[in-house]
């Protein structure tokens, strides 16, 4: 997940700084106290930031575990395109290389075992599926088409579930099969 | 996937007792300690058996591991057919229930965020995947088909993300459409 970047919507070189550094803080604390562990009382003492500005760059800490979580080492991320195979192909690509960084896949684990009694975790998962949805539909848009949710899950579980739970490699074959697949169902 | 119990190789019920127990006293314990922090050494004090014991009916920590996630409360296993729909079907219903107890789920998150550092809790989910796979292929056998480990993961794998990692309700209509998906693929 980690390959998927968000566009930066603040201007102010200052304030990325800011967040960049906070997130970098945050990163790094996330293993020592896990998710619940990480609140604004701490991070803020950490990096060194008020807790109003933490508020004001994450207003639920939600936000701030899923940008924790869409933002890692940059490796690379999918163009636009017409042809649906391909750019399927290219984000199941894109995905293993984001979760092949090991820090992000330990920071997801962390997240995924405190949805049972962390409801920002919770939250911080389900808001995460759903930007990475929105994400793709917008590099689909050249071909015409949008997918639902349920074809997002489809596409996309797979993959993340071979490299998140099942602990086997995602080699080209299988994300081959798995579009092929996907790709064949009845609309 | 605690509705997927494996029958007991055992006959003594004496030694099915132990072991029955054994696994109540190790799930009290997982959520206090931890997949890491259920060691042996632990576990013989707490269900005061020898270590011995323990080593006799689970060789590895692995297997202790997944033993427990595998056998929950009883909801129901789905019986062996001739049609291939109607047993994968059941197949992710009856998963479905299973994950649908609170306690189960807590207990395989805690082993999925242990993976990146206990190769045993790693090696845990690997053994639970392949003995479903074999399951559900013994189930499929009237059907005269047997699918391979991919073909199995594409099969479950967006019904566990959805439970396991989305938090999103896996519906009896989500169900159908996977299901749909996956016998349209091309063999």
């Amino acid at each position: 997940m980690s390959n998927h970047r968000r566009r930066p919507t603040m201007s102010n070189p200052r304030v990325q700084r800011t967040r960049a550094r906070v997130l970098a803080v945050a990163r790094d604390l996330l293993p020592e106290l896990g998710p619940a562990g990480l609140t604004y009382a701490v991070l803020a003492e950490r990096a060194d930031v008020t807790r109003q500005t933490l508020y004001r760059h994450w207003p639920t800490r939600a936000n701030l575990l899923s940008d924790l979580l869409l933002e890692g080492p940059d490796v690379g991320y999918p163009e636009p395109g017409d042809d649906v195979r391909t750019v399927a192909t290219e984000w199941l690509v894109s995905l293993r290389a984001g979760l092949g960084d090991r820090r992000t896949r330990a920071a997801v684990h962390a997240v995924i075992a405190q949805t049972d009694h962390d409801p920002d975790s919770a939250q911080a998962l389900t808001r995460i599926v759903e930007n990475r949805h929105a994400a793709f539909n917008t590099l689909l848009e050249p071909s015409g088409r949008q997918i639902t949710a349920d074809e997002y899950s489809l596409l996309t579980s797979p993959v993340l579930f071979r490299l998140l739970v099942e602990g086997y490699e995602v080699t080209d074959h299988f994300i081959e099969a798995v579009v092929t697949q996907w790709l064949g169902r009845p609309d």
